[in-house]
């Protein structure tokens, strides 16, 4: 009962060269990228073996994510293939005071169109510690949410814990309100993971701008009482400019009432795509590992610190590194 | 009465470097391509003014396609905006026996999805010498396919005159009978292209494999009997390896009953996407300043083999450099 | 009435890549720009239609030169073609510490040998709602100094407004005294632009270093009094390194008497070149569609702050960028 | 029982771009390869599931290595860790007239001091169809030596059948007889792979040069004699240029005392290195997959002419690409 | 006295990536090259120690063009610097039925402008075997061509042999007879080296289109006779298309009154730049180190073979390399 | 006696490009770099003239380094060339909080390899001002250490002066104590320089970490009382992130009892490594040219501050340059 089981959609995503704005150059950088990839590619920089299932078109770009995967040492036995094509994210990354512009050709992918019973979960976690979503899985289609659903439920009737980020993306939700869709998934979680704005838009729990720490551990609570979950995290991003964040995050742990924050980092931005997905798996292999509430929460703040720092979608951070960086800070 | 106004869908082209297979690199070249906009291009660096009407969204992938048709001088004022995303394909170039490979991702694009009355012909056509059209369009969708014949409809009654490259796509027509739509459109043209592959499945004017002069006048001028096409083109190319191919093509006149056959290239290719689309522009350009069919044969023909020497959809070639080569050849 | 139609010369940019010194890499980049190009460009990102008019050889660099402006959507009808060579710039762009280090190989460009009479300039500012011209053209040579004579004097003639960039290039005036060709110039324009540097070398009208904003204004309203301009902008560049610059400017409308200082930007440089063009551009594009001066000197000078972190010469920045970085500002 | 162990070193490969000289430019594309990596990548891509065992060291360029196996699907569950260094060669491709040439940097290298001990082959074979080694690793070290003998052994002991690319490399041998450390080799082999000159340094079996079919099958009988291999094929690539090869080879089946000589393929060369060894893959691939001899030996060679004309060590082709080119060829 | 004296004009060379057109992408890459220079680095990569004479602008691209004379060995100690700028040429490669196609800015370099007395040649030849010529120099200005008769004049008096490639560049002379300005050169030169068009059009010495060599030996006594050369040497380029070039040559030696013809090389063309100048070189290399006549040409053939599968003007190829090419050949 | 003798390792650095992580992509970037060729190409930039004498392979990989050296202008007449390889160094630049991570691959250079007597130090030292050595030379092996220390005896008797950078590398002393192997050659130094922690690792002359002034005062005097040395230089680097440097350095100078401070640079860094190098070549450039000691000061960290902000390990800055800063500073 080791592997982390992570499950959502994958994309190609296509940027232009270093600060370059859009098809200044015709060349492309091409990356494979997805909220819950990225998780499992994390965790398995991070030393905890994971695996990865979504759907993916039997062409060459397929084989190419697949590729990916299978690089960054993710376990890729249960993919799913078949479906049209493979959903794209065009990324610019901008600088300074230009803020990072992204195009999301995504409509008509293999995974939308995922059958609800293309994977069986009773096989699909048998050796699972934790199953992996996120609130992006259910915007994306009918198939998707309820593959989901049926995942979360699979997962506890197999004591198979589950942990939810949030990932609250508006263009995805436009006209339709989140929470009958989300409000499942959290509570079938263990861990919850969001930032304040997610929290609002799909669990109703609002905290107000800027809130002080208390207030968010007011929040963090009420999630638990509402909803059940063991852990519930916040993550903050201070976005300054388009080259500098602030980021830090905080974890209600619900066993000891124990609420924690985490220092904050001031990072020069390399790439700012993948830090949630970096902090969750940051999060979940220290909660896997034994590490404290507050131990693991400094490990994942710092983890996904150093992922603004990587090109790229996935975080190719090892622990030692996440340790090197926390020693430094104290 | 001096422009050629060309219709039909543009995509994003994505190529590894060189003779890389798919994502052996993580670099992507981009081009923007498709049929009707190549023949557009050639037009314009050949000396033709040209005008390029198609549907692009409205964002920074569109923003590019315009841009690029632009710096190749081709006229974008009718461009409709609009729609969910640009098409995609992406080639492999292939080398020597290992065959180009093609990945299409043409699904839900912006052009598939156009209004039969987008474009108002009457206007579009107003200063127009040509009409050129492709059998792809009709394949595309019940708009494209409405707003094809309504173009070409509009051309007759403006005496513009109408040029119809079949461009035989067999899975755009899987389980399609393409007849029914592309007929009509041939009937209303003037000038009608295509390989003897093409004349078959669209029109049901077969040629037997290998088939001589002979045999190919014979079936030019069934088409013409049956369509009353004025020109009937038949473009040759005899595929030896991805890196090698034979090149030549013949056109039937009807007003002299003439049958002219060009010289044979035997090509190394650079790059062979656009070299049907490069005879065309060059047949158009030609017939336009008034070459004998003959001449403007030996000109298309000289135009598509440099196309074939040239990276990218498009054929940058002036009319100088056309010239000399059929210089060098005599 | 509504082009703005600029005139000057264009010019190769060769940079190395990203930090590196020159030729530490064979590689070169490839850009096309100039001062009053820089305008034109910038206006079509904004919207606002503009042409531009510059002499450029007969070859393939001049072509790709006309390509690069109307990929970016600038009217190029009335350009004048001919002469030996298009004039090259190598930039490096330096790091922190190190300054951005340029070498130029401009002399004997087409441009700098232009015909007084290659431009009619009744024709050309038919449609012209402003002429805009830089103190760079006077420099070149008698023929562009004519040239731009002879246009602000049509463009008076036909009610068209003129600005002026002063531009000053230390390098191009040696040993001469540049007033005598530029206070012309300034006394035919409704807009003139400098740096308090180039009042002082080409106007006379200097002011302290480090002045404060009483002191521009004072200037300000000198330069109007003596030349009659309507409106006087200053641009302030602080370098405090070759990657951080401050930024603001300063607007002085004779209508009202008005004099305005806009908000300061601190900025990490991506490129340095075009800053200064980039806010001509914004101000023209401002006056153009009826802002007030004050909103107007904020628009250009937020659309100029955001050139900063753009690679190239050319500002490809659209409105809704700028009114959104206004509207983040505040 | 379905997997093919291979066993070997891996190295890192350095090349300049296209067809540079060395350090022409400070750009180097980087690649791994290694002779028994390559038919296991090779085995992949064709459908046959591979395992590879080598020892990497504990750093970024040993973890990159494992990481590129991973991609291509070849199972690393065994890799050996530790030592000191991965080996390198450069590699300048060459064009026509000027041939290919190499730089070896392996001396050193973690696997030429690998344990004998280092792999327990009972667990390493339990899956195990195959067994592949080649003629290199004997001529690394005593380590190498040993281990392989130990590996060859221990297969048979396990009914896992062995194939022995012979792989001769005169400069891994200089002064040396390979005899002693190979013939053990191969007589514990089923399958003997090697040119004609690797039969008659490596094993003493020489045909003269530029023997005709019955000499090479008389010498290919005469090591079936003496050693006892079941299958003993012989490649024959006959270098026209850098550019240009041909390519085919021969197979003695023992079972039948039948003969065989596939067809002679003339390629364009875009990178030879790897070529054998794509043989090596495609001969286990068939006679894994219950082709004929006759037929086995078809696969192989029209997968190893098309591995010619793919940029790296390894043969990314499917099963699928390689009847294709089959199929085109009858 | 080992030295070989190169003198002649330096440009950088801009070229698109592979088999772009101009400009197709905003990358360029950086070459320095002139025939002269060609020669020197010829030599020196053949192991004959030479110099290079030129002027260069005191700036970045001066500096650049130093550092890759320097880079590849040869000696410049005697360079002057000073002037305005680098000539450029751009080179677009072509590829099969496409030619190469080449864009001259040279106009007021620096070499062009060089006083006649810039160099001391006393001085300069002090060391030298050899002095090397081309007959572009005369057609740059009255400097340069006044410093080539000089320098040849002080090599004379200095027992120096000089050697002149007539170079024929029709651009360079237009309107004017070569001549006058070229015969001098000729009568001082020991080995003299054209094709048969140089030949004719500078020194008026025609041999028929596709002469044979019968005709062409007449020549080169004829040259023998009218002007003294002791060595007489004849190159034949056959460009069969930008890619496929057939290669040889030919030399009178007056000594013996031998005439010999080299073996002809059929070549896949890389680049076709500088294939003349390390015929030169190879030719100079081969008669300072003590090659028969016979040897000398078939040397210097296949040294200038070589080059043409080489990227960039120079002829990076070592006298191992060379004799490597002859064994294989025989 | 004008030139710097530097002596001690080159080797292979090899670069993922930009802030990627190790083989993100497959590219890397070349660079040679070693200490003390740092410094000799430091100095030929300053425009001092510098020998770099070092043992190089007999391949294609040391001609490419010997070429890179001439190419900076370094006299490379005493060049030894032999042996098995070139190290190699992997080094990723990191970004921000995350480090530079460096891999070492030296083990069985050509240097290290050097014997004893390779070079003829009374030749090599004949017109030398200064010999160059540093620390790390006498870890290298036995033939590096007593080469070193050769050098050095013969450099007092010849009467010229020698400087030592104690560039302390703690992998390269793993288990061993420097100081028997550096003391030796500190004592026959004039110049010293190395960091507090050098000084204390290598020579047992301790300061407290973030020591003052005037501690770090007191050290450099013990260093000169115990050792002798004139000048002792200390190099202060505040590591704040990867691209945030703190940096200065300061100098005492026997002869007059003067310790000198220099002005502190917070420099955004490009590439951190060759700085001390720099510094180094700076401090012998100004002391070579008769600057005081507190203006020699000055210029060598100014010059090496610019070091921080240029790509590779050679700090190609001019003397106008460094002055430029210095200027800027005041």
């Amino acid at each position: 009962m080791t592997q982390v089981v992570c499950f959502g959609e994958l994309m190609l995503r296509l940027s232009p060269p270093g600060q370059e704005r859009f098809f200044q150059t015709p060349t492309l950088r091409s990356w494979f990228g997805g909220s819950e990839a990225n998780v499992a590619v994390g965790l398995a920089h991070l030393g905890s073996p994971s695996r990865y299932i979504t759907r993916l078109p039997e062409n060459a770009v397929g084989d190419a994510a697949l590729a990916a995967l299978r690089a960054e040492g993710v376990d890729t036995r249960d993919m799913v293939r078949g479906g049209p094509r493979l959903g794209i994210y065009y990324v610019e990354s901008g600088a300074d005071i230009r803020p990072m512009r992204v195009v999301y050709d995504r409509a008509g992918s293999a995974f939308s169109q995922i059958d609800e019973g293309a994977v069986d979960w009773t096989v699909a976690l048998k050796d699972a510690a934790w199953l992996h979503l996120s609130g992006i899985t259910p915007a994306l289609g009918e198939g998707p949410a309820r593959a989901a659903l049926a995942a979360a439920k699979a997962a506890r009737k197999l004591h198979v814990r589950v942990s939810l980020d949030l990932n609250f993306r508006p263009a995805l939700w436009a006209g339709r309100d989140p929470r009958p869709l989300v409000e499942p998934l959290a509570r079938a979680s263990d861990l919850l993971i969001g930032n304040p704005g997610a929290f609002a838009a799909m669990l109703g729990v609002a905290t107000p701008a800027g809130a002080g720490d208390q207030l968010v551990r007011d929040a963090s609570k009420r999630v638990h009482d509402t909803l059940g979950c063991a852990h519930v995290a916040v993550t903050r991003r201070d976005v300054k400019s388009a080259s500098h964040h602030g980021w830090n995050a905080c974890l209600y742990d619900a066993a000891t009432d124990g609420f924690y924050v985490s220092r904050r980092y001031d990072v020069h931005v390399v790439d700012r795509v993948g830090g949630g997905d970096s902090f969750a798996a940051g999060l979940l292999h220290a909660l896997r590992t034994g590490h404290t509430p507050a131990s693991a929460l400094e490990f994942a703040t710092a983890a996904s610190a150093l992922k603004l720092t990587i090109p790229g979608d996935f975080n190719r951070v090892s622990s030692e590194e996440v340790h090197r960086l926390l020693d430094t800070m104290t």
